[in-house]
């Protein structure tokens, strides 16, 4: 991991460790300084005044400036320069200064070519919408930038019973029907899944990077059923079939599509899917692990039984004490966790911190977050942000005053249905630890008297 | 313009025009019935179908697929060869099929490298959040990649009356305070402004896409002021500076910073605003015109009057019939535009269509949307996409039968203050034809037997 302690003046940045910085490193130095000197005259009245009075400023989280309307600060070369054309870039693209700001592999996982992970940055990241460039990716057989042209989507019956009129429509046929777009989050199940036995990974990015939320648009599945004249009474599942090598294939139960809410997507965050997002479809099953969100989806099968597909009968399975597998665990349980500070950043003084994090709840709306900073001994209630959307990312934040002695920071949320998520006492209980699926625990960061934050477990 | 008329089984891409195909081109050709064969067994059953089913499937807007559960889509290449691997690219890009979706400059508008407007492309877009990469641009000097640890970020007042502690901020103490994140419509004044006299332009991303929607994240500016010790009772208006060679600068009233909404932004869709967008730092006015967005924030200076610099004395006003200006019309009214089917759209056939477009109002929040048919002689009532959140784009769908005869879409928003979107006839009564600037009259496209969409003024 980089590092830029020794460089005090620099930009912390927002990419790997999304170091804080202390007030002290936000004194002005000399050199900074003399870059709030009054270097022009305003364009309509005439005063100065001089670098001398900032000198005097007295110390503050800011430095103190001069007053006087006149006094302005000292013009850089952006400035005084001629800047970049219009549409430079017709696609733009993230300043260079942020380019640590990146989608990680983990080094504690095997990395396949093909088939492996990538971690959306959470420690350097605000608010609640993934930019397409950062959603995490999972990918069982590697990922494809597939001709639309070329792409068809079928929707047929375990047998006639179940779907009178079968059909193939191609990505322009889809575009046709009522769209519908809505915010969601999407995490994969095994999101946070290395943390199940003990602290295995340093970063918010490795512990719960395996999540994004963005605005899909496309068509309830439901009315792509209706179209194809399927018995939504009989129906009581159905399969969801991916287009790459992977044979992607999961079991979706038939009250998910019927509320409306599973979509088939072609659009994600106001553009087309990404091709590592399952351009030029997949599907959105609203608060399920991502597994089922099939990419590149070619085809949804209507029937009245689990498939017990490679997918959901071997993988995305839980290993509980007993020896038996939890099957067909699809909800993903209310959780939360705090991005900053967060492991492998630093806090560099005393004082004020903007506590913030995400929580969210495969059930439904987020109802309140508490955060303790002392593992759990007190709690108080974060600010959720609104909007707050159901089976979508809520941002929290609180205030703390840091006095500089050793903490345990950690989130708490409550869902809607009056869900509470547990510590790892309560979930091991019944969960045992050989779980790789599935884990909703109290995330824990430890602050030490340097300001080093890691993570750790507490029980 | 591209045209893929003669490609009638090419993909239609999101991009230019965003070309509506008919059912006939979605009917499968021989070459792709022979696609719909069954390619494989089905990993847990076994039985067969053959490509026959298919042939003799009835014409309706997808092709009949044949029954049984085991007949797939013949695998494609990509379901039989290893794809990309994960964190190919750390930083995600668009399908290189989708290249055409990107941002304009206008024919229309005279190009001065450095001074200019590149255009959104609404019509080949979903929901309502832009993604940073589409974000319109409008400069006066260029756009500057800034090294956020030279920025710095200045509050002071016209006299030490109106702020008792001036302050220099570095970025690092700015994301010490506590942030909010709120999503966000901005419009440059002079979106649609060239339509004023008459039909201009042929498509709405040359119409009306000086429009994007972004989560913006930073700290309220009444924080900021409070931090200062401002005089909030005794200060009537605050300057914005930007940091760019245009000297930039903008009146803006202490109203709407004592409401919270004013903030000094940081972050935008989840990460650091982008270079063109003001990075490391700009001002979001909700619900007021882009140009008091002020990018490359410099200085927020507090007064009690307004400043009446040349970007608010000479720019950005509206000439009334009367020969005077209309001045500091700042806040941006209720507006709404279809943006499928649109200008250089072309129905392919007759049928069902899902009508959508996007509005915005910024007094709060969209209340409903009316669309009509026949320009403006009926009017239905369009559904409107949840959340819809204040000063924020609200996205509208309507369902379309369009039976081949000429018709004129136009829609009508009305906000929560009960304003209604006026037509030309209203404005131009009060307004003129003159003005460049605040143009929200009713859009009108024309549709031909041809199914040729146009953009055409409705009196």
């Amino acid at each position: 991991m980089k590092s830029n302690a020794g460089d005090r003046n620099a930009w912390s940045g927002r990419g790997e460790s999304g170091r804080l910085r202390k007030a002290p490193e936000n004194f002005l130095s000399a050199e900074q300084v003399a870059s709030v000197s009054s270097g022009r005259r305003d364009f309509l009245r005439g005063s100065f005044l001089t670098a001398a009075a900032v000198l005097g400023a007295g110390r503050a989280v800011a430095a103190e400036a001069p007053q006087g309307e006149d006094v302005i600060l000292k013009p850089q070369p952006w400035a005084t320069t001629l800047g970049q054309p219009v549409a430079a870039a017709p696609y733009g693209m993230p300043s260079k200064y942020e380019n640590a700001l990146m989608r990680r592999q983990s080094p504690g996982l095997t990395q396949v070519a093909g088939a492996g992970v990538s971690f959306m940055p959470l420690q350097g990241m605000f608010g609640i919408i993934t930019p397409s460039g950062l959603h995490f990716e999972r990918h069982h057989q590697g990922w494809y930038d597939i001709d639309p042209s070329k792409h068809r989507f079928m929707i047929n019956g375990s047998s006639p019973d179940f779907v009178m009129k079968p059909k193939v429509y191609t990505l322009d046929d889809l575009m046709r029907f009522p769209s519908v777009s809505r915010m969601h989050f999407i995490e994969c199940g095994a999101n946070t899944g290395m943390e199940w036995g003990n602290v295995a990974v340093p970063t918010v990015q490795y512990t719960h990077g395996m999540l994004s939320c963005c605005e899909y648009t496309g068509v309830p599945l439901r009315t792509l059923l209706e179209d194809c004249g399927a018995d939504l009474k009989k129906a009581k599942f159905v399969l969801a079939e991916g287009g790459d090598g992977s044979a992607m294939t999961r079991t979706i139960p038939i009250e998910l599509v019927l509320s409306g809410e599973v979509m088939v997507a072609y659009g994600q965050n106001g553009e087309m899917l990404r091709p590592e997002n399952g351009y030029p479809l997949r599907l959105v099953v609203p608060g399920v692990q991502g597994v089922s969100w099939v990419k590149w989806l070619r085809r949804i099968k209507v029937g009245d039984q689990p498939w017990a597909t490679k997918d959901e009968a071997v993988h995305y399975v839980d290993l509980l004490p007993d020896g038996q597998h939890r099957q067909y665990t699809s909800i993903q349980e209310t959780k939360s966790v705090i991005t900053s500070p967060s492991g492998g950043q630093m806090l560099l003084d005393k004082g004020y911190y903007n506590v913030t994090g995400l929580a969210w709840s495969g059930r439904g709306k987020i109802k309140r977050v508490d955060v303790s900073f002392d593992g759990g001994v007190n709690w108080v209630e974060a600010v959720l942000q609104t909007p707050v959307l159901s089976k979508c990312l809520t941002r929290f934040n609180v205030d703390w005053k840091w006095d500089g002695k050793p903490a345990i920071l950690q989130s708490r949320a409550t869902d809607e249905t009056g869900y509470v998520q547990p510590g790892y006492r309560m979930l091991r209980e019944v969960r045992g630890t050989r779980s790789t699926y599935h884990n909703n625990a109290i995330q824990s960061w430890k602050v030490i008297e340097s300001g080093d934050v890691s993570n750790v477990q507490v029980l």
